[in-house]
């Protein structure tokens, strides 16, 4: 059975919030659904998304609705332009934003984050910039996630479970590797 | 639509500790509406708002309820006075006040933070004085959030929403900020 | 009207965990009503507190129940006995418990702190231990708050609130003091 | 009463998750009941256990709904196969993870730790390997929890709640000792 995107979109918005991964606002979702994507509207609450939170808007070319979508909209219709991946979230978690000032990439040493997610980009852009939307997309075609130096990560999927898990990874990743560092010092 | 006040307060306070930037009781919030100020009262939980925890005072003068809505009722009182903003958050958020023992303005390094913050003062002032209601608006007046040293964030908006969001960017940019002091040392 | 104690028990032992004080199990609560303490069992679930979760003993000597109360039942009965405290918290507060190793007393260096508790002894007893009860005991006949070394915190106050306002108060203080001499070192 | 196993193991689930020990796909959970083990699905989401979600298999011997199960059957079968243990919970606990690489056994500093797991072997071994179920199995005979190096916590008990009392304090011993160790550096 087909569960609406905004309701997927909407339950994991409110587990990245409720597992500490981000603050209501500082992040964004989408699902890829034939040659349409669903995301969240800028200025969005990710522990309250309902369906008006969602907007649709068209995988190729600009739409009226473009400028209600999240300001990242850019970068998630890069991914589902070059990538085989069906859903994105991106949010700032804290973790990953300490380590990607120290690091062009991030090597995991934690058994999951090494098994599931190998070694994780550390790539620059201005938030809505194109040069960002190339770098995420980019890295994404071979990863399942990128961290954006100073601002937060992106993760990828087949679907909404599959890119929370490699965000949700990601932050174990990179809070384990910060406390190992903060303990070596 | 009409939301009241209350709710919009209830819905905040319970959000500022679900996500844990204060515990119940270590904060306060308002909303201005017309000449009209609706406070938490002093001793407030915030994650358990109801329509008897919040009172209504007037803008300008003293009212025979002052007594019983925060005692931070001047601080807000003063920033309604001297600035635009319609709503004011407190909390005593731990990164904040950690950071504040360190520096006379706390400078964000992440994206978020420099792009929606910009620098954010480290103020003084003894909790319920002139000179902490002096100091807080009128450093709000250019910006949207304000940290008082040793104590804890204001932030303001046009909005709950809007200075809700302030106060967890705030918190995010010092928890960052702390991240990479602990890294470097 | 009189709220039930196992009633105002079970809110506040659900907002010591889900507030991050405390796990599940790590921690008791009581409140003295008249000649008698009602609380928590030995092997309670903080979270789920329900009435068959609180036992009801006697202020002094000792009852058949006695041995399914919590095992720090010493230290709530002293605290009653000496003090005019009407509800003890208590709790393994990791940022008291991390401090607790290095310091006779803490000094809350936030204003709260300062200003609320003042400063907070640190005691030394094996749980259920007379030591422990008298030691407990004799530092919150003068203080909100005290920690036991390597153990945990026990706060108290004219009632539930109160107390856990006291306990919440301990933790944050230790926090940002953990967070200034990790800067500092 | 008797009641049924996937409604203990969603309740502990639900509960590691909010409690903050681990992300929702970052662990697993198995109740032994007579010649049975019900444990959870690989991919299950520990927030959100439903009947559906947890797998029954026999103690010994292959079943055809192995390859339902988690990943990590093979070490709940042999925990189940040489030690008395009736609950297993597994987690990747971030302090436990952190600690694991610098110690090959954990010694509580704090009271509960002390008292109630002793000391924390560190075992190697790959997911889902002969070697890990092994390690794993052969320490849990002696002790409460075991720390997987760079991987997590496996805790057992007679039940559920009793795995989950170890799997919490386990966390709470490491983050107390690692809180120590960033003081001391």
């Amino acid at each position: 059975m087909r569960v609406e995107p905004w309701r997927e979109i909407a339950k994991f918005g409110r587990k990245m919030v409720e597992q500490g991964l981000v603050g209501s606002h500082f992040g964004n979702i989408s699902v890829r659904e034939g040659e349409h994507i669903h995301i969240t509207r800028t200025g969005s609450m990710l522990d309250e998304i309902t369906e008006e939170e969602v907007v649709v808007v068209p995988l190729q070319g600009e739409s009226p609705v473009d400028s209600l979508a999240s300001t990242e909209l850019r970068v998630h219709r890069r991914v589902y332009a070059i990538t085989e991946h069906r859903a994105v979230v991106h949010g700032h978690t804290p973790y990953a934003v300490i380590l990607s000032f120290k690091y062009d990439s991030v090597k995991p040493v934690d058994a999951e984050g090494g098994y599931f997610l190998g070694e994780i980009p550390v790539v620059e852009g201005e938030s809505g910039s194109e040069e960002l939307a190339a770098n995420v997309a980019s890295a994404l075609k071979d990863h399942r996630a990128v961290i954006v130096r100073g601002h937060g990560t992106f993760a990828a999927g087949r679907d909404l479970k599959e890119a929370f898990v490699a965000l949700s990874a990601t932050e174990h990743s990179c809070r384990v590797l910060y406390g190992l560092l903060c303990l070596r010092t």
